[in-house]
Protein backbone atom coordinates (compact mmCIF):
# COMPACT_ATOMS: atom_id res chain seq x y z
CA UNK A 1 0.00 0.00 0.00
CA UNK A 2 1.59 3.59 -0.90
CA UNK A 3 1.71 6.10 1.69
CA UNK A 4 -0.94 8.28 -0.38
CA UNK A 5 -3.64 5.11 -0.68
CA UNK A 6 -2.91 4.11 3.21
CA UNK A 7 -3.84 7.70 3.67
CA UNK A 8 -6.87 7.28 1.56
CA UNK A 9 -8.01 4.37 3.80
CA UNK A 10 -7.39 6.12 7.39
CA UNK A 11 -9.53 8.68 6.11
CA UNK A 12 -12.27 6.40 4.44
CA UNK A 13 -12.16 4.30 8.08
CA UNK A 14 -12.74 7.81 9.83
CA UNK A 15 -14.95 8.77 7.53
CA UNK A 16 -17.41 5.58 8.74
CA UNK A 17 -16.47 5.74 12.17
CA UNK A 18 -18.02 9.75 12.06
CA UNK A 19 -20.94 8.32 10.31
CA UNK A 20 -21.70 5.46 12.53
CA UNK A 21 -21.50 8.11 15.16
CA UNK A 22 -23.77 10.67 13.76
CA UNK A 23 -26.40 7.73 12.92
CA UNK A 24 -26.40 6.66 16.80
CA UNK A 25 -23.89 8.52 19.16
CA UNK A 26 -24.48 6.20 21.99
CA UNK A 27 -23.69 2.93 20.23
CA UNK A 28 -21.23 1.47 20.97
CA UNK A 29 -19.06 -1.13 18.74
CA UNK A 30 -18.61 -4.25 20.02
CA UNK A 31 -15.75 -6.38 19.46
CA UNK A 32 -14.93 -9.45 16.95
CA UNK A 33 -17.43 -12.29 18.09
CA UNK A 34 -19.27 -10.17 20.17
CA UNK A 35 -22.85 -8.59 19.97
CA UNK A 36 -24.77 -5.61 21.58
CA UNK A 37 -27.30 -6.34 23.93
CA UNK A 38 -29.96 -4.21 25.67
CA UNK A 39 -29.50 -5.09 29.69
CA UNK A 40 -31.80 -3.08 31.96
CA UNK A 41 -31.10 0.28 29.43
CA UNK A 42 -27.43 -0.42 29.59
CA UNK A 43 -25.25 -1.87 26.47
CA UNK A 44 -23.81 -5.39 26.90
CA UNK A 45 -21.51 -6.91 24.42
CA UNK A 46 -22.36 -10.61 25.01
CA UNK A 47 -20.08 -13.23 23.15
CA UNK A 48 -21.38 -15.54 21.02
CA UNK A 49 -19.05 -18.39 23.04
CA UNK A 50 -18.44 -17.53 26.44
CA UNK A 51 -14.94 -16.51 26.74
CA UNK A 52 -12.14 -18.93 28.50
CA UNK A 53 -10.21 -17.51 31.02
CA UNK A 54 -7.16 -19.57 32.46
CA UNK A 55 -5.23 -17.80 35.39
CA UNK A 56 -2.24 -19.31 36.39
CA UNK A 57 -1.80 -20.26 40.30
CA UNK A 58 1.63 -21.34 41.37
CA UNK A 59 2.91 -21.55 45.08
CA UNK A 60 4.31 -18.34 46.61
CA UNK A 61 2.05 -16.02 44.19
CA UNK A 62 0.50 -13.55 46.09
CA UNK A 63 -3.18 -14.30 46.33
CA UNK A 64 -4.49 -10.42 45.68
CA UNK A 65 -2.77 -10.15 41.90
CA UNK A 66 -5.07 -12.94 41.69
CA UNK A 67 -8.17 -12.10 43.34
CA UNK A 68 -8.65 -8.50 42.37
CA UNK A 69 -8.76 -9.49 38.61
CA UNK A 70 -9.98 -12.60 39.32
CA UNK A 71 -13.43 -11.09 41.03
CA UNK A 72 -13.95 -9.33 38.03
CA UNK A 73 -13.62 -11.83 35.22
CA UNK A 74 -15.93 -14.02 38.04
CA UNK A 75 -18.94 -11.17 37.53
CA UNK A 76 -18.58 -11.74 33.58
CA UNK A 77 -21.88 -13.81 32.73
CA UNK A 78 -20.80 -17.09 30.81
CA UNK A 79 -17.51 -16.33 30.93
CA UNK A 80 -15.60 -19.33 32.19
CA UNK A 81 -12.66 -18.94 34.55
CA UNK A 82 -10.21 -21.67 35.34
CA UNK A 83 -7.51 -21.72 38.28
CA UNK A 84 -4.92 -23.61 36.48
CA UNK A 85 -2.20 -25.11 38.27
CA UNK A 86 0.57 -27.92 37.64
CA UNK A 87 -1.37 -30.39 40.01
CA UNK A 88 -4.54 -30.63 41.10
CA UNK A 89 -3.14 -29.85 45.18
CA UNK A 90 -4.00 -26.48 46.26
CA UNK A 91 -1.46 -24.08 45.91
CA UNK A 92 0.14 -21.93 48.97
CA UNK A 93 0.15 -17.76 48.69
CA UNK A 94 2.71 -15.83 50.27
CA UNK A 95 0.34 -14.88 53.10
CA UNK A 96 -0.53 -18.44 53.32
CA UNK A 97 -3.86 -18.59 51.51
CA UNK A 98 -4.50 -22.33 50.48
CA UNK A 99 -6.75 -22.19 47.01
CA UNK A 100 -7.41 -25.09 44.94
CA UNK A 101 -6.90 -25.41 41.17
CA UNK A 102 -9.70 -25.99 38.96
CA UNK A 103 -7.23 -27.23 36.10
CA UNK A 104 -4.14 -27.98 35.22
CA UNK A 105 -1.54 -27.47 32.70
CA UNK A 106 -1.80 -30.61 30.70
CA UNK A 107 -5.86 -30.75 30.81
CA UNK A 108 -6.32 -27.19 29.90
CA UNK A 109 -8.67 -26.13 26.52
CA UNK A 110 -6.76 -23.31 25.19
CA UNK A 111 -7.70 -20.70 26.42
CA UNK A 112 -9.01 -16.75 25.00
CA UNK A 113 -7.02 -14.82 27.64
CA UNK A 114 -4.19 -15.97 29.76
CA UNK A 115 -3.12 -14.73 32.64
CA UNK A 116 0.00 -14.82 35.49
CA UNK A 117 -0.25 -13.11 38.99
CA UNK A 118 2.50 -11.92 40.47
CA UNK A 119 4.88 -12.78 43.68
CA UNK A 120 8.01 -13.26 45.41
CA UNK A 121 10.73 -16.58 44.98
CA UNK A 122 7.73 -18.51 43.62
CA UNK A 123 7.77 -16.40 40.94
CA UNK A 124 11.19 -15.99 40.03
CA UNK A 125 11.68 -20.16 40.16
CA UNK A 126 8.96 -20.25 37.61
CA UNK A 127 10.63 -17.89 34.99
CA UNK A 128 13.12 -20.68 34.54
CA UNK A 129 10.35 -23.95 34.92
CA UNK A 130 10.18 -25.62 31.75
CA UNK A 131 6.75 -26.71 32.13
CA UNK A 132 5.50 -23.72 33.04
CA UNK A 133 7.37 -21.33 30.13
CA UNK A 134 6.58 -24.11 28.05
CA UNK A 135 2.82 -24.05 28.78
CA UNK A 136 2.86 -20.08 28.37
CA UNK A 137 4.93 -20.17 25.75
CA UNK A 138 2.24 -22.29 23.54
CA UNK A 139 -0.99 -21.16 24.96
CA UNK A 140 0.11 -17.36 24.67
CA UNK A 141 0.41 -18.10 20.98
CA UNK A 142 -3.42 -18.78 20.48
CA UNK A 143 -4.33 -16.85 23.19
CA UNK A 144 -6.12 -13.36 21.90
CA UNK A 145 -5.26 -11.72 25.14
CA UNK A 146 -1.69 -12.56 27.38
CA UNK A 147 -1.90 -11.05 30.51
CA UNK A 148 -0.36 -10.63 33.76
CA UNK A 149 -0.40 -8.53 37.14
CA UNK A 150 2.69 -7.58 38.86
CA UNK A 151 5.92 -9.38 38.86
CA UNK A 152 4.00 -12.23 36.69
CA UNK A 153 5.29 -10.07 33.74
CA UNK A 154 8.41 -11.55 34.39
CA UNK A 155 7.47 -15.03 34.07
CA UNK A 156 5.73 -13.96 30.40
CA UNK A 157 8.57 -12.40 29.41
CA UNK A 158 10.91 -15.53 30.27
CA UNK A 159 8.27 -17.19 28.14
CA UNK A 160 9.33 -14.93 24.77
CA UNK A 161 5.51 -13.33 24.36
CA UNK A 162 6.54 -10.06 25.81
CA UNK A 163 9.49 -9.46 22.88
CA UNK A 164 9.15 -6.49 21.65
CA UNK A 165 6.39 -5.59 23.23
CA UNK A 166 5.72 -2.08 25.58
CA UNK A 167 5.07 -3.85 29.24
CA UNK A 168 5.44 -3.26 33.36
CA UNK A 169 5.25 -5.12 36.37
CA UNK A 170 5.66 -4.62 40.33
CA UNK A 171 7.91 -1.18 40.48
CA UNK A 172 10.24 -3.34 42.74
CA UNK A 173 11.68 -5.68 39.85
CA UNK A 174 10.52 -4.09 36.55
CA UNK A 175 13.46 -2.83 35.39
CA UNK A 176 14.59 -6.62 34.48
CA UNK A 177 11.81 -6.44 31.69
CA UNK A 178 14.07 -4.86 28.91
CA UNK A 179 16.71 -8.11 30.12
CA UNK A 180 13.52 -10.14 28.32
CA UNK A 181 13.27 -7.76 25.20
CA UNK A 182 10.53 -6.05 26.64
CA UNK A 183 9.69 -2.10 26.55
CA UNK A 184 9.82 -1.02 29.82
CA UNK A 185 6.73 1.17 30.34
CA UNK A 186 5.86 2.24 33.91
CA UNK A 187 2.27 2.27 34.51
CA UNK A 188 -0.77 0.95 36.01
CA UNK A 189 -2.07 -1.14 33.16
CA UNK A 190 0.08 -0.96 29.62
CA UNK A 191 -1.56 -2.43 26.57
CA UNK A 192 0.32 -3.19 23.49
CA UNK A 193 -1.65 -4.87 20.60
CA UNK A 194 -3.06 -8.33 22.76
CA UNK A 195 -0.15 -7.94 25.63
CA UNK A 196 -1.74 -6.42 28.62
CA UNK A 197 0.31 -5.89 31.79
CA UNK A 198 -0.24 -4.38 35.52
CA UNK A 199 1.64 -2.86 38.10
CA UNK A 200 1.87 -4.06 41.32
CA UNK A 201 -0.60 -5.92 43.20
CA UNK A 202 -3.79 -3.51 43.67
CA UNK A 203 -2.87 -2.95 39.99
CA UNK A 204 -5.07 -6.11 39.42
CA UNK A 205 -8.51 -4.09 40.12
CA UNK A 206 -8.19 -1.62 37.62
CA UNK A 207 -6.61 -4.12 35.30
CA UNK A 208 -9.64 -6.62 36.18
CA UNK A 209 -12.08 -3.47 34.87
CA UNK A 210 -10.30 -2.50 32.08
CA UNK A 211 -10.33 -6.36 30.55
CA UNK A 212 -14.14 -6.13 31.46
CA UNK A 213 -14.46 -2.77 29.40
CA UNK A 214 -12.72 -4.44 26.64
CA UNK A 215 -14.24 -7.41 26.56
CA UNK A 216 -18.08 -6.65 27.68
CA UNK A 217 -18.38 -2.74 27.14
CA UNK A 218 -17.60 0.09 29.47
CA UNK A 219 -21.73 0.28 30.59
CA UNK A 220 -20.74 -3.37 32.02
CA UNK A 221 -17.49 -2.13 33.67
CA UNK A 222 -19.29 0.48 35.11
CA UNK A 223 -21.90 -1.82 36.45
CA UNK A 224 -19.37 -3.98 38.02
CA UNK A 225 -17.62 -1.35 39.55
CA UNK A 226 -20.32 -0.24 41.25
CA UNK A 227 -20.88 -3.77 42.87
CA UNK A 228 -17.06 -3.66 43.70
CA UNK A 229 -17.93 -0.13 45.36
CA UNK A 230 -14.60 0.41 43.73
CA UNK A 231 -14.00 4.59 45.05
CA UNK A 232 -10.97 4.07 46.57
CA UNK A 233 -9.70 5.98 49.72
CA UNK A 234 -5.43 5.09 50.23
CA UNK A 235 -4.71 6.11 53.38
CA UNK A 236 -2.06 7.51 52.68
CA UNK A 237 -0.08 8.72 50.02
CA UNK A 238 2.74 5.93 49.91
CA UNK A 239 1.44 3.60 46.50
CA UNK A 240 4.43 4.52 44.62
CA UNK A 241 8.16 5.13 45.04
CA UNK A 242 8.05 8.70 43.91
CA UNK A 243 5.10 9.02 46.08
CA UNK A 244 6.47 7.52 49.16
CA UNK A 245 8.31 8.97 51.80
CA UNK A 246 12.08 8.39 51.31
CA UNK A 247 12.34 6.53 54.72
CA UNK A 248 9.28 4.31 53.27
CA UNK A 249 10.99 3.86 49.98
CA UNK A 250 14.61 3.31 51.27
CA UNK A 251 13.34 0.14 53.56
CA UNK A 252 10.92 -1.59 50.84
CA UNK A 253 14.01 -1.23 48.41
CA UNK A 254 16.41 -2.76 50.57
CA UNK A 255 13.85 -5.53 51.55
CA UNK A 256 13.02 -6.29 47.61
CA UNK A 257 17.06 -6.00 46.69
CA UNK A 258 17.59 -9.99 47.27
CA UNK A 259 14.42 -10.58 45.22
CA UNK A 260 15.27 -8.19 42.34
CA UNK A 261 19.09 -9.90 42.12
CA UNK A 262 17.52 -13.02 41.84
CA UNK A 263 14.62 -11.81 39.51
CA UNK A 264 17.39 -10.53 37.40
CA UNK A 265 19.55 -13.90 37.50
CA UNK A 266 16.33 -15.74 36.08
CA UNK A 267 15.59 -13.58 33.62
CA UNK A 268 19.81 -13.97 32.15
CA UNK A 269 19.19 -18.05 32.61
CA UNK A 270 15.62 -18.02 30.38
CA UNK A 271 17.31 -15.82 27.53
CA UNK A 272 20.13 -18.10 27.60
CA UNK A 273 17.87 -20.88 26.94
CA UNK A 274 16.56 -19.06 24.01
CA UNK A 275 19.62 -19.37 22.49
CA UNK A 276 20.09 -22.92 22.67
CA UNK A 277 16.78 -23.53 21.56
CA UNK B 1 -17.74 16.34 86.75
CA UNK B 2 -18.79 19.72 86.78
CA UNK B 3 -18.23 21.43 83.31
CA UNK B 4 -15.64 23.37 84.77
CA UNK B 5 -13.63 21.21 86.13
CA UNK B 6 -14.07 19.03 82.57
CA UNK B 7 -12.73 22.00 80.99
CA UNK B 8 -9.60 21.75 83.35
CA UNK B 9 -8.86 18.30 82.59
CA UNK B 10 -9.02 18.79 79.09
CA UNK B 11 -6.59 22.02 79.18
CA UNK B 12 -4.40 19.44 81.32
CA UNK B 13 -4.49 16.83 78.94
CA UNK B 14 -4.06 19.13 76.04
CA UNK B 15 -0.73 20.33 78.31
CA UNK B 16 0.25 16.76 78.66
CA UNK B 17 -0.42 15.79 74.98
CA UNK B 18 1.86 19.60 73.92
CA UNK B 19 4.74 18.44 76.35
CA UNK B 20 4.73 14.88 74.75
CA UNK B 21 4.97 16.41 71.38
CA UNK B 22 7.82 19.08 72.61
CA UNK B 23 9.92 16.28 74.22
CA UNK B 24 10.17 14.02 70.68
CA UNK B 25 7.72 15.31 68.29
CA UNK B 26 8.45 12.26 65.68
CA UNK B 27 7.90 9.26 68.56
CA UNK B 28 4.92 7.69 67.65
CA UNK B 29 2.24 5.71 70.88
CA UNK B 30 2.51 2.24 70.65
CA UNK B 31 -0.78 0.89 71.60
CA UNK B 32 -1.21 -1.11 75.16
CA UNK B 33 0.80 -4.30 74.71
CA UNK B 34 3.18 -2.87 71.75
CA UNK B 35 6.70 -1.04 72.01
CA UNK B 36 8.31 1.25 68.95
CA UNK B 37 11.39 -0.66 67.53
CA UNK B 38 13.50 0.77 64.84
CA UNK B 39 13.21 -0.93 61.53
CA UNK B 40 15.51 0.75 59.08
CA UNK B 41 14.89 4.05 59.99
CA UNK B 42 10.84 3.51 60.56
CA UNK B 43 8.71 3.06 63.39
CA UNK B 44 7.31 -0.29 63.96
CA UNK B 45 4.57 -0.71 66.74
CA UNK B 46 5.76 -4.10 67.84
CA UNK B 47 3.48 -6.61 69.49
CA UNK B 48 4.84 -8.15 72.84
CA UNK B 49 2.59 -11.18 71.50
CA UNK B 50 2.51 -11.85 68.28
CA UNK B 51 -1.61 -10.65 66.93
CA UNK B 52 -4.17 -13.43 66.92
CA UNK B 53 -6.82 -12.92 63.89
CA UNK B 54 -9.56 -14.96 62.89
CA UNK B 55 -11.23 -14.32 59.29
CA UNK B 56 -14.35 -16.12 59.26
CA UNK B 57 -14.69 -18.21 55.37
CA UNK B 58 -18.06 -19.49 54.10
CA UNK B 59 -19.66 -20.73 51.12
CA UNK B 60 -20.93 -17.70 48.64
CA UNK B 61 -18.37 -15.20 50.20
CA UNK B 62 -16.77 -12.80 47.70
CA UNK B 63 -12.96 -13.80 47.47
CA UNK B 64 -12.38 -10.53 47.55
CA UNK B 65 -13.76 -9.10 50.63
CA UNK B 66 -11.12 -11.59 52.56
CA UNK B 67 -8.11 -11.42 50.30
CA UNK B 68 -7.36 -7.22 50.43
CA UNK B 69 -7.57 -7.45 54.46
CA UNK B 70 -5.79 -11.19 54.62
CA UNK B 71 -2.86 -9.31 51.72
CA UNK B 72 -2.06 -7.01 54.18
CA UNK B 73 -2.31 -9.05 57.75
CA UNK B 74 -0.22 -11.47 56.11
CA UNK B 75 2.20 -8.67 55.74
CA UNK B 76 2.28 -7.89 59.20
CA UNK B 77 5.70 -9.76 60.79
CA UNK B 78 4.53 -12.40 63.48
CA UNK B 79 0.82 -11.72 63.17
CA UNK B 80 -0.73 -15.13 63.21
CA UNK B 81 -4.03 -15.19 60.52
CA UNK B 82 -6.27 -18.17 60.31
CA UNK B 83 -9.12 -18.59 57.66
CA UNK B 84 -11.70 -20.07 59.96
CA UNK B 85 -15.09 -21.95 58.89
CA UNK B 86 -17.54 -24.34 60.01
CA UNK B 87 -15.46 -27.57 58.79
CA UNK B 88 -11.66 -28.46 57.24
CA UNK B 89 -13.36 -28.60 53.36
CA UNK B 90 -12.50 -25.66 50.94
CA UNK B 91 -15.34 -23.45 50.79
CA UNK B 92 -16.10 -21.97 47.71
CA UNK B 93 -16.91 -18.27 46.60
CA UNK B 94 -19.48 -16.28 45.16
CA UNK B 95 -16.76 -16.34 41.31
CA UNK B 96 -15.97 -19.92 42.39
CA UNK B 97 -12.23 -19.72 43.96
CA UNK B 98 -12.28 -23.16 46.44
CA UNK B 99 -10.12 -21.31 49.35
CA UNK B 100 -8.59 -24.42 52.20
CA UNK B 101 -9.51 -22.96 56.02
CA UNK B 102 -6.58 -23.27 58.43
CA UNK B 103 -9.02 -23.83 61.71
CA UNK B 104 -12.57 -24.44 62.91
CA UNK B 105 -15.17 -23.22 64.73
CA UNK B 106 -14.59 -25.57 67.51
CA UNK B 107 -10.67 -25.59 67.43
CA UNK B 108 -9.76 -21.96 67.59
CA UNK B 109 -8.06 -19.80 70.68
CA UNK B 110 -9.93 -16.67 71.78
CA UNK B 111 -8.80 -14.30 68.64
CA UNK B 112 -7.30 -10.88 69.11
CA UNK B 113 -9.20 -9.47 65.81
CA UNK B 114 -12.44 -11.14 64.56
CA UNK B 115 -12.96 -10.62 60.77
CA UNK B 116 -16.39 -11.63 58.84
CA UNK B 117 -15.96 -11.03 54.90
CA UNK B 118 -19.37 -9.92 52.84
CA UNK B 119 -21.56 -11.96 50.09
CA UNK B 120 -24.34 -12.75 48.77
CA UNK B 121 -27.31 -14.99 49.61
CA UNK B 122 -24.22 -17.20 51.51
CA UNK B 123 -24.06 -14.44 53.90
CA UNK B 124 -27.59 -13.35 54.42
CA UNK B 125 -27.82 -17.50 55.37
CA UNK B 126 -25.27 -16.86 57.96
CA UNK B 127 -27.36 -14.37 59.85
CA UNK B 128 -29.71 -17.14 60.69
CA UNK B 129 -27.03 -19.52 61.31
CA UNK B 130 -26.94 -20.58 64.71
CA UNK B 131 -23.56 -21.95 64.77
CA UNK B 132 -22.20 -19.12 63.50
CA UNK B 133 -24.04 -16.65 65.20
CA UNK B 134 -23.07 -18.09 68.68
CA UNK B 135 -19.47 -18.42 67.73
CA UNK B 136 -19.32 -14.51 66.90
CA UNK B 137 -21.17 -13.39 69.74
CA UNK B 138 -18.86 -15.72 71.99
CA UNK B 139 -15.64 -14.53 70.30
CA UNK B 140 -17.08 -11.06 69.81
CA UNK B 141 -16.74 -10.35 73.67
CA UNK B 142 -13.14 -11.22 74.17
CA UNK B 143 -12.00 -9.64 70.68
CA UNK B 144 -9.72 -6.28 71.20
CA UNK B 145 -11.44 -5.61 67.76
CA UNK B 146 -14.58 -6.77 65.72
CA UNK B 147 -14.52 -6.00 62.09
CA UNK B 148 -16.15 -6.72 58.82
CA UNK B 149 -15.74 -5.85 55.04
CA UNK B 150 -18.52 -5.50 52.89
CA UNK B 151 -21.99 -7.43 54.30
CA UNK B 152 -20.12 -8.90 56.60
CA UNK B 153 -21.55 -5.95 58.83
CA UNK B 154 -24.66 -7.70 58.37
CA UNK B 155 -23.42 -11.10 60.31
CA UNK B 156 -21.73 -9.23 63.07
CA UNK B 157 -25.38 -7.32 63.51
CA UNK B 158 -26.90 -10.71 63.56
CA UNK B 159 -25.22 -11.70 66.16
CA UNK B 160 -25.90 -8.58 68.48
CA UNK B 161 -22.16 -7.17 68.01
CA UNK B 162 -23.19 -4.22 66.38
CA UNK B 163 -26.16 -2.67 68.53
CA UNK B 164 -25.73 0.93 69.84
CA UNK B 165 -22.78 1.37 67.08
CA UNK B 166 -21.81 2.97 64.27
CA UNK B 167 -21.44 0.86 61.08
CA UNK B 168 -21.65 0.24 57.37
CA UNK B 169 -22.10 -2.24 55.03
CA UNK B 170 -21.92 -2.82 50.98
CA UNK B 171 -23.62 0.36 49.57
CA UNK B 172 -26.96 -1.79 48.12
CA UNK B 173 -27.75 -3.74 51.93
CA UNK B 174 -26.45 -1.27 54.18
CA UNK B 175 -30.27 -0.29 54.70
CA UNK B 176 -30.71 -3.15 57.16
CA UNK B 177 -28.51 -2.27 59.77
CA UNK B 178 -30.74 -0.25 61.62
CA UNK B 179 -33.04 -2.99 62.10
CA UNK B 180 -29.75 -5.24 64.01
CA UNK B 181 -29.62 -2.12 66.57
CA UNK B 182 -26.38 -0.39 64.43
CA UNK B 183 -26.36 2.92 63.47
CA UNK B 184 -26.23 3.35 60.24
CA UNK B 185 -23.26 5.39 59.30
CA UNK B 186 -22.44 4.99 55.62
CA UNK B 187 -18.63 5.78 54.88
CA UNK B 188 -15.41 3.84 53.61
CA UNK B 189 -14.14 2.65 56.78
CA UNK B 190 -16.17 3.16 60.22
CA UNK B 191 -14.85 3.10 63.88
CA UNK B 192 -16.81 3.24 66.49
CA UNK B 193 -14.74 2.28 69.46
CA UNK B 194 -13.64 -1.24 69.19
CA UNK B 195 -15.78 -1.92 66.06
CA UNK B 196 -14.76 -1.74 62.51
CA UNK B 197 -16.74 -2.02 59.56
CA UNK B 198 -15.96 -1.05 56.09
CA UNK B 199 -18.40 -0.42 52.93
CA UNK B 200 -18.28 -3.04 49.84
CA UNK B 201 -15.89 -5.45 48.59
CA UNK B 202 -12.36 -2.85 47.47
CA UNK B 203 -12.94 -1.25 50.72
CA UNK B 204 -11.25 -4.03 52.40
CA UNK B 205 -7.95 -2.81 51.26
CA UNK B 206 -8.68 0.63 52.83
CA UNK B 207 -9.76 -1.22 55.96
CA UNK B 208 -6.43 -3.36 56.23
CA UNK B 209 -3.93 -0.61 55.24
CA UNK B 210 -5.96 1.26 58.49
CA UNK B 211 -5.89 -1.75 60.72
CA UNK B 212 -1.98 -2.14 59.57
CA UNK B 213 -1.55 1.69 60.88
CA UNK B 214 -3.47 1.05 63.99
CA UNK B 215 -1.95 -2.07 64.78
CA UNK B 216 2.00 -1.54 63.81
CA UNK B 217 2.21 2.18 63.53
CA UNK B 218 1.95 4.41 60.52
CA UNK B 219 5.14 4.20 59.34
CA UNK B 220 4.31 -0.04 59.01
CA UNK B 221 1.64 0.91 56.70
CA UNK B 222 2.90 3.09 54.41
CA UNK B 223 5.42 0.35 53.77
CA UNK B 224 3.36 -1.95 52.94
CA UNK B 225 1.20 0.51 51.05
CA UNK B 226 4.29 0.70 49.04
CA UNK B 227 4.68 -3.59 48.71
CA UNK B 228 1.26 -3.37 46.95
CA UNK B 229 1.45 -0.40 44.83
CA UNK B 230 -1.59 1.23 46.20
CA UNK B 231 -2.12 3.76 43.89
CA UNK B 232 -5.32 3.16 42.16
CA UNK B 233 -6.51 4.72 39.25
CA UNK B 234 -10.81 3.14 38.90
CA UNK B 235 -10.80 3.30 35.38
CA UNK B 236 -14.30 5.47 35.54
CA UNK B 237 -16.13 7.25 37.97
CA UNK B 238 -18.98 4.34 39.30
CA UNK B 239 -17.72 3.15 42.81
CA UNK B 240 -20.65 4.68 44.51
CA UNK B 241 -24.36 5.07 43.74
CA UNK B 242 -23.39 8.91 43.83
CA UNK B 243 -20.47 8.77 40.98
CA UNK B 244 -22.35 5.99 38.41
CA UNK B 245 -24.47 6.72 36.04
CA UNK B 246 -27.88 6.85 36.92
CA UNK B 247 -28.87 4.02 34.11
CA UNK B 248 -25.73 1.61 36.24
CA UNK B 249 -27.01 2.87 39.44
CA UNK B 250 -30.81 1.40 38.92
CA UNK B 251 -29.49 -1.44 36.73
CA UNK B 252 -27.57 -2.42 39.94
CA UNK B 253 -29.90 -1.47 42.51
CA UNK B 254 -32.65 -3.66 40.67
CA UNK B 255 -29.96 -6.53 40.10
CA UNK B 256 -29.74 -6.56 44.05
CA UNK B 257 -33.52 -5.95 45.34
CA UNK B 258 -33.96 -9.72 45.98
CA UNK B 259 -30.61 -9.41 47.77
CA UNK B 260 -31.82 -6.81 49.73
CA UNK B 261 -35.44 -7.84 50.77
CA UNK B 262 -33.90 -11.52 51.62
CA UNK B 263 -31.75 -9.53 54.20
CA UNK B 264 -34.21 -7.47 55.26
CA UNK B 265 -36.46 -10.69 56.28
CA UNK B 266 -33.49 -12.32 57.74
CA UNK B 267 -32.40 -9.36 60.17
CA UNK B 268 -36.30 -9.31 60.96
CA UNK B 269 -36.01 -13.11 62.35
CA UNK B 270 -32.21 -12.65 63.66
CA UNK B 271 -33.48 -9.62 65.64
CA UNK B 272 -36.55 -11.78 66.36
CA UNK B 273 -34.35 -14.91 68.26
CA UNK B 274 -32.62 -11.94 70.46
CA UNK B 275 -36.33 -11.44 72.47
CA UNK B 276 -36.19 -15.54 72.45
CA UNK B 277 -33.48 -15.75 74.55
Amino acid sequence: MTRRSAGLALAGSMAARLAAQTADPKKPIPPPGYSVMDMGGLKHFMPDKPERIAMLIYPGMTALDLIGPQQTFGYMLGCKVDLVARTSQPVVTDTGVKIEPSATLSGLPDPDLIFVPGGGKGTVALMTDPEVIGFLAEKGKSARYVTSVCSGSLVLAAAGLLRGYKATSHWAVRDVLPTLGAKLAPGRVVEDRNRITAGGVTAGIDFGLHLVAKLRGEDYARAVQLMLEYDPHPPFESGTPVQAHTDTREFVTQMYAPLLKAAQTSAEAARAKWRDS
